[in-house]
């Protein structure tokens, strides 16, 4: 954990430093990669299989690669209905969040005679990948296939790896749930081929989405173009502004929230009050021995974790702007300032009990955010994720007489005479092609 | 040019052929272009400028890497104002085009006491990639910028290669006429990672579009994740739906207009009319050899060109759909049930008198549109390319007392326990933490 003060002369330099710590160098899996895509590009689910069983010691055939129905209620039958009742609550209030973000078409008709309008239309089919073993997390189920749901996609098929066998039934629910009933248990590279190029057993998608380990995000790179992809997610990560007036342990819990994700996580505190800021690090290191995943959480606190105490709030803005981090959490008196200056941040968490956790479960909207620094241009997962706009133009007879010599003018100029006379051949009393 | 009748039994293998027959191979240009760009992260200015003196045969300065606002305006004082009035006239109506696509930020309350929302702003700074030489394109200038700041983007920086100091006055009339001043005279992937790392002369960027050659759009899916891209494009493509009430000549130009363009265009004419069929294949042959560009229309035409003869429109749609055409004509007595069931297009020209080349220039709606095939999944640029979305949630205390345990339920069942106690902390009379 790093402590900064906005007032130290060398401030600037230690706060680029945390800015840029975790540009991570990567792992380079692009040949490996590329060559398990060619495989099952070439043998479908030949190469799938075979990779299947090498990675995952699962033998699958054409009849087991889908799950059963029956598979998928027995596993559903094991779950506590108390959990399935938080599911349910979860994925009613991403629903009717996501129903919101619904755009409208556009339609307008202009002076010049023409109709101009743009048209929002679902994708057909989409891949969701999720990760498997301890990494699958049905909520993450849920923030990827409802979005989709709600967009119109029909066809919403799932990838979830086995190891062994290994598959939670939490995860199943939540497919069942979101309306996922295409469930494959492959994974890995392979999967995301099989995905883009289409296998026997698994016809082709027009999009894949969700995270997944290096391998995945590198094959979802490759095979990008081909089809469209999400973002790749990085590390998580967090900023609090917090003033002294909040509890010290709750501001912990919620910087520990984000650690415990990933060593490479990354949770920041910012504060105005110095003391408070002692608080929160006697409470860090208090709470985090108690946390069954302290490992992690303390690896990424010590490694990632910062405190920066600022002289006065607008301070705080251009240097959050900078972070422009996955998760903000504003809890402070008066939010508003923060909130109105702060315009780079995946999602915002406003009050002194909103913890980013209800975003990640319940809250509504979508949990999948921009990590790394990219809210400066990216934004979270939505229903545009899912939709496509088709542009459209209209015209009566004669109706681009205004408009048309301007195309004939720039057509011509850039050296494009079949673009000109393609116009010009409808302009004109007797419409006679024309050369301008 | 090949010609295919959906009656014919061999039909399905001739269309499939036609739908993947452009899979480019595409030239491996990756590894002297992570050279570029590794050389100017390292170097910045001074391996940008080595690199225009080698590639553009031009010796820059820090004080002559930017084009002055004289040099502009000396440029801007040798064009025809009548060509003036045409890229004014186009800039107008892209202008307010983009303007109607601006969307509305969502705001909302729920029973459970919580606030939700969504909130768009724009990027800050933008990099605009413009081609040199004879692919510089005035109008794409207008339709990368304009959405810029029409969305609000304040800052636009310009690349745009001078090879042996040769620059399109016309191009910098349409970005001084989108606003857009700041303009260096850079180009290829050494221009892509001036704007996505910066240099001394250069600031970075939040996003980088605008079409480039096979290196510019390398470098672009390199620095992807650090910066945002845009779609890389591919060559141009047209369908027209044609019945044979039409003038032969007129859809004629239309196909050529595409496939002027560039030798791996395709221009498809589908059509339900044998002879009109026959009557644009001779016209195409009969206006071919008097077009300036003869030799790629040519090429174009001959190779990827085709002509499809239904039975009925209806057998058009799926076909359509499958192709999923950047450009899309509908020249028929009632282009209605064409425009309902042909769901994947880039943009669609609706009118016997409504070529392409209109939505080129001065329509409104943008020329940057998906090609191969990607209209299934991705969508023309816009005013969202230039956005970015960032959620939020906000609660008063206590609020979150009917969503906060079912967070807690599905926090622990992923084993997050740091997640489930930062929400559980919040919840019950004292707000104690507490382990569920």
């Amino acid at each position: 954990m790093i402590r900064l003060s906005s007032a130290d002369p060398d401030f600037a330099a230690g706060f680029d430093s945390l800015v840029s710590s975790r540009a991570e160098a990567g792992l380079d899996v692009s040949a490996p990669v590329a060559e398990i895509l060619a495989a099952v590009r070439a043998d479908g689910d030949e190469a799938l299989f075979r990779l299947t069983a090498r990675f995952d010691r699962v033998f699958l055939t054409p009849d087991t690669v889908r799950l059963s129905a029956a598979e998928i209620d027995r596993a559903c039958a094991t779950i506590d209905p108390a959990l399935l009742e938080a599911l349910d609550l979860a994925a009613h209030r991403i629903e009717r969040f996501h129903r919101l973000q619904m755009p409208s078409d556009l339609a307008t008709a202009d002076e010049a005679g023409l109709s101009l309008g743009m048209r929002w239309t679902p994708l057909d089919a989409v891949g969701l990948y999720v990760p498997g073993g301890k990494a699958a997390y049905p909520s993450s189920v849920l923030m990827n296939a409802l979005p989709a749901r709600v967009a119109g996609v029909s066809r919403i098929a799932m990838c979830v790896p086995t190891p062994d066998g290994q598959l939670d039934p939490l995860v199943l629910a939540a497919a069942r749930r979101a309306g996922v009933h295409e469930i494959y248990r492959v994974g890995g590279a392979q999967a995301v081929g099989a995905l883009a190029f289409g296998t026997r057993s698994i016809p082709p998608v027009d999009r894949i989405v969700g995270p997944g380990n290096a391998y995945v995000a590198e094959a979802k790179r490759q095979v990008f173009g081909h089809v469209g992809i999400d973002s790749i997610a990085g590390p998580s990560e967090v900023v609090v502004l917090a003033d002294g007036i909040n509890d010290p342990d709750h501001v912990a819990l919620d910087l520990l929230a984000q650690a415990e994700h990933d060593e490479m996580a990354q949770s920041i505190l910012v504060t105005n009050d110095p003391a408070f800021a002692d608080a929160v690090t006697g409470a860090v290191a208090r709470v985090l021995p108690t946390l069954p995943r302290a490992a992690i959480a303390d690896a990424s606190w010590r490694d990632h974790g910062a405190v920066i105490v600022v002289p006065d709030w607008s301070a705080a803005w251009p240097l959050v702007n900078r972070l422009a981090p996955e998760h903000l959490q504003l809890m402070l008196a008066d939010p508003e300032p923060a909130f109105a200056a702060i315009r780079h941040a995946g999602a915002i968490f406003i009050g002194r009990d909103c913890p980013e956790a209800i975003g990640d479960y319940v809250a509504g909207p979508n949990h999948v955010l921009p990590t790394s620094r990219t809210a400066r241009f990216a934004s979270g997962l939505s229903v545009f994720d899912f939709l496509k706009r088709t542009t459209w133009v209209r015209t009566a007879p004669g109706a681009i007489a205004r408009v048309g010599p301007a195309a004939v003018a720039l057509a011509t100029a850039e050296g494009l005479q079949a673009h000109a006379r393609s116009v010009a051949a409808r302009l004109g009393p007797g419409r006679n092609p024309v050369t301008p």
